[in-house]
């Protein structure tokens, strides 16, 4: 069961023709996660061929509109579409209170329990754990409360090598969660069986930070050591530094060396403001400071 | 100064991959009215080229998600784009307490004023009027209360002959506004010089009703008599008259007998089920009773 992460929509403020404000699908160990849900998400949903009833879980980074203001119309459409189980929703303090205010006069009547998971801490927490899966917060640096979010995949089960196994009838199936967790096996004759002979290593857990919107900050870097993938907000480049800390936003080089420090696996950038045509202005300058950066397109799937 | 209608979007409920739900944009006597705003409106006002600094004016006509949940994105734009002039937004009594809400847990600062005109009357009232154009409210039946909207043109001045003007010198530029306004003209010696001569008749004021969401209604037919153009909702075709009913919706029949009634010049059907593949079987219906009946195409601009 690999990793996939879909990017939704990747700009910053205003929606246009062609571009979508943020949000992105990480679907991980099965479990379907909808990250930001800013205007239009439930089309480009759509436009992914994603299934609406495998998200029960979405995680808004932060209250500004083009970060949230396509979850009435995603959780209006849950109940159309008849969604009886519950709705996970994790954000900034007051998503309820917006949220329920607007179901209210709406007279949105709900199927299903939406759970509201309200964050107002400046330290990273778990915020959603299960057998495979964990789920941090990144405190990031906004002019409004706001978190990233780290996904991890559990250390996996060792794989069963049932050439082996087979050899050793006192080996019965009810052993094999011991030999998966990695433990040896002995025999009655006292012998003991390395769990390496019985099983072969597990693929490698992933695990995926997601950073928006932020100005420029170290603290992120232990939290998101050695990731699989970043994403990481660069709204300007460096030459706009000065706009990116009044704005609190980030620039392409500032996202790169959060990237280099933290040694990730690959950088993607986002979150682009309007003022720049193409793009690759972004990659060129991340790349002299971390080369294995990209750009996202929109309703493309990255494999982690 | 004709009067277009462009349609925004015209799909009921969810939106999908190729129909946006319920907006359209009328520009009568160079003012610019926003009528409904689901979700997704602004990209479609883009896709018009619409200029967003024209539009003063916005009329929602009753508070389902379908139709205002692109408010406030389409309001933070606004924002964004350095708006500074007053904006009127006429709707439903709640939909100042909703939008409020959302600006204030959102932070979205207005750099202009948004004059709320909320709507709690039972009786057709005029809301708007200037030197050229009025705007009535049409009480319709929904599950939540509901207007349309009634626009109509005054009253055109007449045009000036200026052929047959040139002729008397007595007639002065201080006095055309009393001939375009229908009045005769007495020379000093006596004679009177009738309007019809020196005057030209002026083209007939257009009127467009938009009628959504509602049951059946006849109430409706003496406000929106002799209408230009009618938009009237049709989500069902009228084998499921009865779903109709329940869900405070119309038929395309009905919808035809209200145009029929109201004599009105031509009939746009629209806020359609998604249940239905070929849309055509709408008109097909429709036309039996009212022959000029039209579907809505997406971002088509209608003359009225």
């Amino acid at each position: 069961m690999s990793t996939y992460l879909t990017i939704l929509g990747f700009n910053s403020a205003i929606p246009t023709v062609n571009t979508s404000p943020t949000s992105q699908l990480l679907e991980m160990e099965e479990r379907c996660f909808l990250i930001d849900c800013g205007e239009g998400t439930q089309v480009q949903l759509r436009k992914a061929k994603a299934r609406f009833s495998k998200i029960n879980h979405i995680f808004i980074s932060h209250l500004h509109g083009d970060h949230c203001f396509g979850l009435p119309g995603l959780i209006a459409s849950f109940r159309l579409l008849g969604r009886d189980v519950p709705l996970h929703v994790y954000g900034p303090k007051g998503i309820k209170k917006m949220l329920e205010t607007i179901f209210t006069i709406t007279e949105t009547h709900r199927g299903f329990e939406v759970v509201y998971h309200e964050l107002n801490n400046s330290e990273s927490e778990k915020i959603y754990e299960d057998n495979r899966v964990e789920v941090y917060t990144i405190p990031l640096d906004h002019r409004i409360y706001c978190n990233g979010y780290l996904f991890k995949e559990k250390q996996k089960d060792r794989h069963l090598n049932m050439q082996e196994i087979s050899k050793y009838k006192e080996i019965e199936t009810c052993d094999y969660h011991h030999l998966k967790a990695g433990k040896d096996f002995e025999l009655s004759d006292g012998y003991v069986l390395k769990n390496e002979i019985l099983t072969t290593d597990p693929a490698l857990p992933v695990s995926y930070a997601f950073c928006s919107d932020t100005r420029y900050l170290e603290s992120v870097i232990p939290i998101i050591k050695n990731v699989t993938v970043l994403y990481h907000e660069s709204t300007f480049l460096h030459d706009l530094k000065e706009m990116a800390d009044y704005t609190g936003h980030t620039t392409a080089l500032e996202a790169a060396r959060i990237a280099r420090q933290a040694e990730v696996g690959k950088l993607i950038l986002g979150h682009f403001s309007n003022r720049y045509g193409d793009l690759t202005v972004f990659t060129d300058e991340a790349r002299t400071v971390f080369p294995n950066t990209f750009l996202p397109k929109a309703l493309e799937v990255v494999k982690i």
